[in-house]
C-alpha cells in the first residue's frame, strides 16, 4: 500500500510502497484510512523536535488523526465487525493500569501513539488496537471528522473539564482561535451558557470565531489583559483556556483571572511563572490538559452528529502529501487539512 | 483595657491602655479574648511587609488568630449569647456577595481582617461580626484553639480540597512539618489513608512529625525529589503540599508528583515556574490555597473536640508579649505563642 | 395598599385595604411589587391543604413569586439602593447557620416564606430580608419575570442538579411539560447537549415542548415507559425529571431509567415505591428537589437575561384577582398568571 | 480436581472430581485458590433463588468470593505471572463497554460472574479474566483476604460513595454489624471523620460493633429511630447505610436522615416506600449500591494491606464443605466461613 513515511528529519517524508500491517495480537484491528488530519505536530515531527520525546525508529508513516472503516480484527475483538465506520483514538491503550481502569486513558502506563512511536495512518491502512475505536453513527463520514480524532479531542477535553467552573452568569476566555481553539468555542457555545471571549492576534480569525459562538472579540495586541477587564466590570474570568501558552499568552492569561480562577494550559512552548504569594492571595488554579479519554471522544463525536461542532476542512489525495504539507507550513489551509487515500 | 498596639514600623508594638471596642453595627458582636496567637505573620507586619496590602492606619492593634468568650452583641444577632466560648473566624464577611452565597469565606467582597487591617485580638476585648465565630464544644476551651483559627485553618482547608485525590494507596508529600505542616500531617491521617510523606529540614520537626501520624521522614537535604520518588517506587506522589513555597522547595515540590498529581502552594516567598510543556505533557495542576471558609473552621472544630487534632502551645500573658515576640523571633517557640490576657 | 388576602380557608381570598409593611429588621427591605406569580399553590392554600405545614394565622396576604422595585431598605442593608429592580428569593434566610453557609438557602434553620407562613406579594408592597433580593440586570422587567422566582427557580434547581450526569449522548426524560417542565426543557437545552425527551398527557403541550427545545414528544396514554425504551435503543435514560410524580408518573418514571440512573422527584402527590433488590441490582438513586438556592436564581436569571429562558405569561390587574384565580382553577391560563398592582 | 457442585435446587452441593478448566481465551486466567468465602448467597443460590437471574445450567460450581495465586495465564496476558497472589474481582469485565471505560465494572454490558452464572471458586482452580486480578501486596494472604472479593467490596463501595457527605463533625448510621455492616463500620473509621452509630438487633453485634470503630450503639428494639434522633440532637444523620433493607429496616433508615440526608440503599429483601411530598419536603436521597469497582477492590486491598480494614473469619478445609454450609445456615459461623482447598 502507498504510506508517507519520513526516512529522515529535515527532510521531506515520501510516498512509499509497503506492505499492509498485519494483525499480530488478539486485540489488534485494521483500520482503511477514510482521512487523516495533517497537523502542525507533524511539521515539529519531521523538524525532529519529537525525536528523543518519541523514540521512534526512522523510516516509520506520519499520521495521527485518523478515521475510517474496520478492515480486520484480531480474534479476541468482539464489539466491532469489518465495514464499521469509524474514528480512531490516537492512543491503543491496555485497559489494565489504573489510568485506564479510571477512563484516563492519556495517562495509560504502556499506550502505543500510532504516527507518533509507531506507524500512523498516512496511509491506506492503519494498525491500531480495538480499545481505540469509537463506531461512528448518525451519517458522520470519517474524512469529515478525523481531525477531531486528536485536535478536536483535546480541546473537548480541556473545555469539559472547565464546564463545571462556567455556569450561568460566568465568563471564558479562549486564547488563541485556531485548529483547536474554533472547536473550544464551539464545545463551549454547547455545553455551557458561559460569555465566551476570544483572544486572537488575527482580525479573520476572530471574525470566524465569531460565527462559531464566541460572544466578545478581543485583539491580542498587548491590552488584551485589560479588554478583558473592561468586558467583566473589572473582576476577570473563571476561566482561560489557553491555546497558545507561549509568546506572552502564558503571562497575560493567568492576569485574566478572577479570584478562584482556573487557567487551562492546552497549549506549550513558553513557561508559566506565578509568585506563590500570588497564587495563593488569589487562590489562583493552573490545570494542565492532555489529549482526552476514549470517553471524551465519544461525546465529541455526538456532539458532531447532531450538528453542534463543526470543521473546517480542506481535503488532497493521499498523493498530494507534499502539496498539503506545503500549503500548512505557508498557512495556506484554512480549517484542517485532510489526507483523503 | 490593655491592648499590644503598632505605633510605627520596624519598631516594637507597646503596651497600650485604650477604650474597650464598642457594638456599632446590629451584626457586631464584642468578644472577651481567652486566647490569641502569635504568628510570623506579625513578625512580617511590624517589619512593614504588610504596610501597603493592609492599608492600615497606625497605630492599631495587633492579633489575627482569636478565641474567647461573647461579651456583647448587636441588636440583630441570634445566634449567639454573651458568655457563649468561641472561635473566631479571620474574616468578617458581609454575607451578601457570591463568595458568601457559596461558602467561599475568604473570597468575601467586601470583608474586614481584625488584626491585619483593623483592630485584632491582642487585647481584652475584640470587635468583629457574628458570621464570623464559631461557637466551642466539647470543652474546647478558647486558650487552647485560638492558633487553629488562622494556621489551623489554612491547613485544614489545603487538606480538605486535596482529600478527594488521595483515596486509600495513593501517597501526599507535606514540604515543612512548622506550624501549619504539623496540624496538615494530624488532619490527613484523620481524613484520609494516604500514605504522608513530609519533608523538612530539620531532624527534630521530622521525629515531631512521626509523632503526628506522618509515615516517611525526608530530609530536605537537596535530595528530598529522589528520595520521594524511591519512596514511591519511582512514580511520584498523587499530592504535594508545600507550606514553605519558597527557597527552592516550589521547584522541587512540583517534580516529586506523578502524572495527573496536584501541586497545592500554601506557603509562600518564591515563584513557581513550569514550562507549558511540562505541565501538558503529565496534565499537572497547580493548586492556590487561601485561609479557609467558616465551614472548613466549624469542621475543624469537630476534630480538635474528639481529639484528632492537638496543638503545641507557649502560653504567655499579654503583658508578656514583648518576650513571647522575641522569643518567637529568635525560634525558642516550641508550638504556637498564644497570648492570654 | 391593596393586597389580596385569604380570611378563612375554602373561601374566596378578598381585596383588603391594608397599612404599608414596615421596616422592623435591619436588614428588612420592602419591594414594590411589579409583578406576583399566581400558582397552584395558591389554590392548594385556599382549600387548606398548608393549614398545618404553614401554621400562618388568617387573615394573611398570598404571593410567593415576586418581583418589583426596592422601595425602603433596613438599617443594615448596604448591597441594595431604593428603586433597584429585583426578583425576590421565594426564601427569607438568616446567613448563620451551615445550610446558608453552603449555599443551600432552602435548607436554611430559621427562614421566612412569605405568601405561605407569613404576608405575600399579592399586594402593593412586600416585606422580606435583604438575602432574598436578587438584582434585575439586563433589561429585565419584574412583570415578566416574576414567575421565574418559585416555578423557575424550582425547575432550574433540579436541571442544574441532574446536568454533570447528563454529558453530550446521553438522554433525559421530562415528565409534564407544564409551568415547571417547559422552564426545565429550555434549561436542560441550554446548559446540556442531552436528547431530550418529553412526556406529557397533552398533544399541545407536547407540541408547545418541541418550541422550547425537547427532541422527542411522548404522550402519556400509557405506553410510555415502551416509548422511551424504544427511543433509547431499549437502555432508557440517564435522568428522569418527574413534575408530576403523582398518578402513575411516580411508578413509570423510575422504569425509564437505565443502570445507574437518577430519579429526579419534583412534583408530588403520589408514592414511590421501589423493590430494594430493584434499587441495588441497577444501582438506581432517587434524588428530592426542593425550590433552589440564592445562587440558583442568580444564575437562572442570566439565562432570562440572554434569552435562553423564556416565559409564556397572562398578566391581570391586582384587582382582578378573582378572575384569575377563576381562569387559573379552569385551565383558561396559557402559561403562568401574573398579577400587576 | 475436587469441586463443590450444585447438581439441583435444594440439595445439598456435593464434592465431585472433575477436570481442570482450561484458558480458552487470549485474557484468560486460572487462579489455584487459596480461599473462598461461603456466603449467605450461596444458601439463596442452593435454594433456588437465583435460577433465573443467573441462567445458569446445573450441575456447576458455586464460589464467588475468590482469592490465590495466578496457575496459568492466556496468551495475551501481560499484567500477571504464574505464582502471583491475587484476589478475584467477582465481574470478569469486557474493558470496552462505557461503563468498563468509566470504572464502573459492576455496570459492563457484558461481564461474566464466575460463582453465580459459571464455574466459581470452591474448587482447586478458577477461571476468570485477567482484567478481574488484583495482585496482593504487603504480604496479604490470599486465605485471609478472600472475603474481600464481595462482601467486603459491597461495603467498600457504598461508604466510599457516601464518603463526601460526611465531612468531620457529621453523622451516619450503620444499619446491620454482620458481614457487610462490620467492615463498612472499619472503612468509615478509616477514611471519614464521621460519628459512627451502628444499629443491630444483636447485643454481641453491637458490642463487637464498638471494637471496630463505631461510636454508638443503637439497639434495632423498634424504638431505633427515636434513639438516633436523641444521639444527634433531633436533628438526624447526614447518610444512612441500609445493609439489611427489610423487615423494617428499609421504612426506619430514612426516617433517621436530617433535611438533604441520603439513604443508602446495599442490602434487600424490603421495599422502599417514600411519599413523594416527603422526598420533595425534605430533599432526601435514595443510593443504590450494587459490589464495587476494579479500583474499589484495590483500595480495600491497601487498607487491608495497613491493617485498616479486618476480617473475622472460620477455615475450613474444602472437603468440609458440608459442615460450613452447616455452620452457617445454623449461625455458628463467626465472621465469615473460608473454604480452603
Amino acid at each position: 500500500m502507498r504510506s508517507v513515511r519520513l526516512h529522515s528529519y529535515n527532510q521531506s517524508p515520501s510516498i512509499d510502497l509497503v506492505p499492509e500491517p498485519e494483525i499480530s495480537h488478539p486485540f489488534d484491528v485494521l483500520v482503511r484510512i477514510g482521512g487523516a488530519g495533517l497537523c502542525r505536530t507533524d511539521i515539529h515531527i519531521v523538524e525532529g523536535q519529537w525525536r528523543e520525546k518519541s523514540g521512534v525508529a526512522l523510516p516509520y508513516t506520519l499520521g495521527h488523526e485518523n478515521a475510517g472503516w474496520v478492515a480486520a480484527v484480531g480474534s479476541a475483538v468482539e464489539h466491532f465487525s469489518v465495514g464499521d465506520p469509524v474514528i480512531v483514538h490516537p492512543l491503543a491503550t491496555c485497559g489494565f493500569c489504573l489510568a485506564c481502569r479510571a477512563g484516563n486513558d492519556m495517562h495509560c502506563m504502556s499506550s502505543a501513539f500510532p504516527g507518533i512511536d509507531s506507524d500512523g495512518g498516512f496511509a491506506e491502512v492503519l494498525r491500531t488496537n480495538a480499545r481505540a475505536l469509537v463506531k461512528l453513527e448518525g451519517g458522520l463520514s470519517p474524512a469529515d471528522v478525523a481531525a477531531l480524532a486528536d485536535a478536536g479531542l483535546t480541546a473537548y477535553h480541556a473545555v469539559r473539564k472547565a464546564s463545571p467552573l462556567l455556569p450561568p452568569g460566568s465568563s471564558a476566555v479562549v486564547i488563541g482561535a485556531g485548529g483547536l481553539g474554533h472547536i473550544a468555542i464551539q464545545v463551549l457555545a454547547a455545553v455551557t451558557e458561559a460569555e465566551i471571549i476570544v483572544v486572537d492576534r488575527s482580525e479573520a480569525a476572530l471574525d470566524m470565531a465569531s460565527s462559531f459562538g464566541a460572544h466578545y472579540q478581543v485583539l491580542a495586541d498587548g491590552s488584551e489583559v485589560a479588554s478583558v477587564m473592561d468586558l467583566t466590570g473589572g473582576k476577570g474570568v473563571q476561566v482561560v483556556l489557553d491555546f497558545v501558552a507561549e509568546g506572552g499568552a502564558e503571562r497575560r492569561g493567568p492576569a485574566m483571572l478572577q479570584r478562584a480562577g482556573s487557567y487551562f494550559v492546552v497549549g506549550y512552548g513558553g513557561t508559566v511563572e506565578l509568585a506563590t504569594i500570588d497564587i495563593i492571595s488569589s487562590e489562583l488554579n493552573v490545570v494542565g490538559n492532555l489529549v482526552g479519554s476514549y470517553t471524551d471522544l465519544v461525546e465529541l463525536m455526538a456532539l458532531a452528529a447532531r450538528g453542534s461542532v463543526k470543521l473546517h476542512t480542506a481535503k488532497y489525495p493521499l498523493d498530494a502529501f507534499a502539496q498539503a504539507f506545503e500549503d500548512l507550513q505557508a498557512g495556506r489551509v484554512r480549517g484542517r487539512a485532510i489526507l483523503v487515500p
